[in-house]
């Protein structure tokens, strides 16, 4: 017989019997169906209640931002596994999440937990007298290890991502421009007098700032990124079954990158 | 040099400059981002214009349906990849997508197929002058191939899935009851007098027939599933970040799993 | 408390305690490490024992098979993945072989499937006195319903796929040239007969001949390929280390994709 | 028209016409199949070059070393993800693979990595005199990070793990054993003396210097466990179809976990 002791294993997300389903403490079919957005239900799913009409506002700006932004990387990956699997859209769209990871989408993560690290959380925030101070020592700090500021810089959106100064209008807006967004918006300033380089505060690191001031945990920025994408493949395998490309990339791509070597090619 | 005739290569998701980005024709920071809800994006994703306000309704409701059915095994699937990967947030959700597959998820695809094949679509409407002789017809094929109807019968939620007369309520609501859902709909009421058995129409085949209301291809309808699993699964992580589980299920298991052949074991 | 009645979970994989790893019944330093090589550490994971020289030698062959074939769309999604999230090359590969479905590597899985409906396998046998007349009956089958014959016709590899006399040569070899293969051989030549046409006997249509003489299950077909693949994908990101390409797949795409659209392009 | 200038593509890995198929310069039918391992056929395609009888013999023991450890989070992933996708084999290899992150398999990665700053590689060696100071070093380094020493440590295999010997008996044999196992065993050895704990070297330890020692990058380290793990992952599915435990273990825990808020349990 195992001898290993168990420890109770337990959830609050939902529960169903034979003639109810019930999401986070409210009835599906009464409560959610008809009254929440995709949306609200993602801030139901995270933060456990639902969104005030201000936070409704600002977290779908924030989950909009990154459903679309035309041919990325991962576009291509959900329609090339489509070619290969079309019987299993849900993998398509598996396969070209997993390339959310650093290079794109991990530096919403990278600003928020920067930002919580001098300012805190609601429920553990951190005293900090003076951000122009704190913005210098994050600066000084990334260029002594020669790493990049996460939310900082963009190769194409420059000298302005023109989605931050919506974002923070929003933020505005609703009632959420707080220390967190100061604080980046400093640390931006300081990264391009420090280097004597134009480098825009990014979307991701308007995120980043903005879920800090949502309160919401910087291992949870990538989710964000994570849950509006999905939303984007989809559409991109709509746009793939009325115009298919894949194939056409990848015959491209074979044809050429062998072109050196095959015996039939002069 | 290779000799392959390319062909072009189009794309119409949305492009983007230095100072601009553009999603299905409206620039993102002034016409999206504040305005449009993540559901309402999706829409837009998929058809290219912004939903009318009764459209918004229940499409948000169908995407709200699968959000969250508690602690499924695509939800033990997103866990568990976490634990042993939690730098990738991103591949713990493809993760639990990659499990979306026929046996709990693609009866949606299945049902909006089965009644576009008899009603077509707004493209390509089908006449059909008699649904009941229809749905006679669809039940009497899936009998004597002995295979099950998409939509039809659930083992939990039974006599009715408390999804289904909400959604169908919501789409009279908005002006979206038609001869789909109508079709949908003696097809559970004959499968029930042929069998002798209690069939509910679960949610998926109310998914499925909504999703023809509203004339989508059913080639997405796992999509609807797709985007809005994507959201509760991030929802799962946040609990996991309060509430770890997976390492407990895992040991769990392989206690019991080995319990029989280990020689430290009575 | 919960009501559910538990029935017992056992696995017979493998066990581990503090000082000792057991994998199907061998000890894994002492009995595996030095002494079996990958394939036929595959052998002995899904048929319990370690293989023949001579099963060594024609497994080994199956799972090379389709290890490398160039720049296809599985290689492109791993090296687009590796681009996004280069710190998580697992999720690269798992994006590679997310795109194996049917389109590609499902049709030995197919074939295999049509072989052991005829002649069963070694557990439960089928009698077959006129395998001609199988084989006639099988291609008349899928010509009246129109659909392609799994593992028959090639795009590129014809009249013969260089792959399949090969394979056949060396089940003849290792004394696993049987009747599935033959029924297969016959399949192709009457398939080539009744529709007038080229339609070589593929790759992927030995494969899953050699898996029934090998008693594989036909649900297992698809694993041989994905075995075979990961190793194949992790190759290509070794390549993409030393000269990658991905980058410039992408921005390719993306520049011609939205050519049309951009107003920086005249 | 678009008017970024594009670089060529090219790639090494191999080609095929209508009558031959090439893999990193071998004729595939001909030089291959029949000819090489799965496990040798992996080194082909990392080095470029077939390997010799105690390159295979080594290689082949690192592959195998990971292939299975049992009940591991990864096979409950691939397991429950077949559950609901059964169609998609690929799907659920891929999504057990996902989890080969930082907490169970990026160890080896990391021990090789800090191997490989101190040693460099055969392209690039570094000098270093004093191996046991080296040591010395890097544990002090990592003391003072408060961060664990990747490759050292064992949670249940101690106070040796038993592949670590076997392994590097393995690489004495066939010639492998250098200075990168060395350091690394000092390593092992400073650690222990330092933090006054048991520490073993474990498996993924012993591996990141074998793969030093046999001049692999250490960004390709996961990619051994990746090769391993989806050979191992295709045997769990193997045994879920003759003994399936997905079910169970799924309902278990929603049962449980749900429990305490359920209407319908006392």
């Amino acid at each position: 017989m195992p001898r290993r002791k168990a420890t109770p294993i337990r959830s609050d997300m939902g529960w169903s019997t034979a003639d109810r389903i019930s999401v986070k403490g409210l009835d599906l079919p009464s409560e959610i169906l008809g009254h929440l957005s995709l949306g609200d239900m993602a801030w139901l799913e995270i933060k456990g209640v639902r969104p005030t009409p201000a936070e409704s506002r600002i977290f779908n700006a924030l989950l909009c931002t990154l459903v679309e932004h035309g041919m990325t990387p991962f576009a291509l990956v959900t329609r090339l596994t489509y070619l290969g699997a079309p019987e299993s859209l849900q993998a398509a769209v598996a396969a070209g999440l997993s390339g959310l990871g650093t290079t794109f989408a991990g530096t919403a993560e990278g600003s928020a937990r920067m930002l919580q690290a001098v300012l805190g959380t609601r429920q553990a925030p951190k005293a900090c007298d003076d951000l122009p101070a704190a913005a210098r020592q994050i600066v000084a700090d990334h260029r002594a290890r020669r790493a990049s500021i996460p939310g900082i810089g963009h190769p194409v959106h420059k000298p302005v991502d023109p989605r931050t100064p919506r974002l923070f209008e929003i933020a505005r807006e609703t009632g959420f421009y707080g220390r967190h967004i100061e604080l980046m918006s400093l640390v931006q300033q300081e990264a391009e007098r420090a280097s004597g380089k134009v480098l825009p505060l990014n979307a991701t690191g308007a995120m980043g700032a903005i879920l800090c001031e949502l309160d919401i945990d910087w291992r949870l920025a990538r989710g964000i990124a994570v849950m509006g994408r999905a939303v984007g493949l989809v559409g991109h395998i709509a746009e793939e079954l009325r115009n298919p490309i894949a194939k056409e990339i990848y015959e491209r791509v074979e044809d050429e990158a062998s072109a050196h070597a095959r015996p039939d090619v002069d």
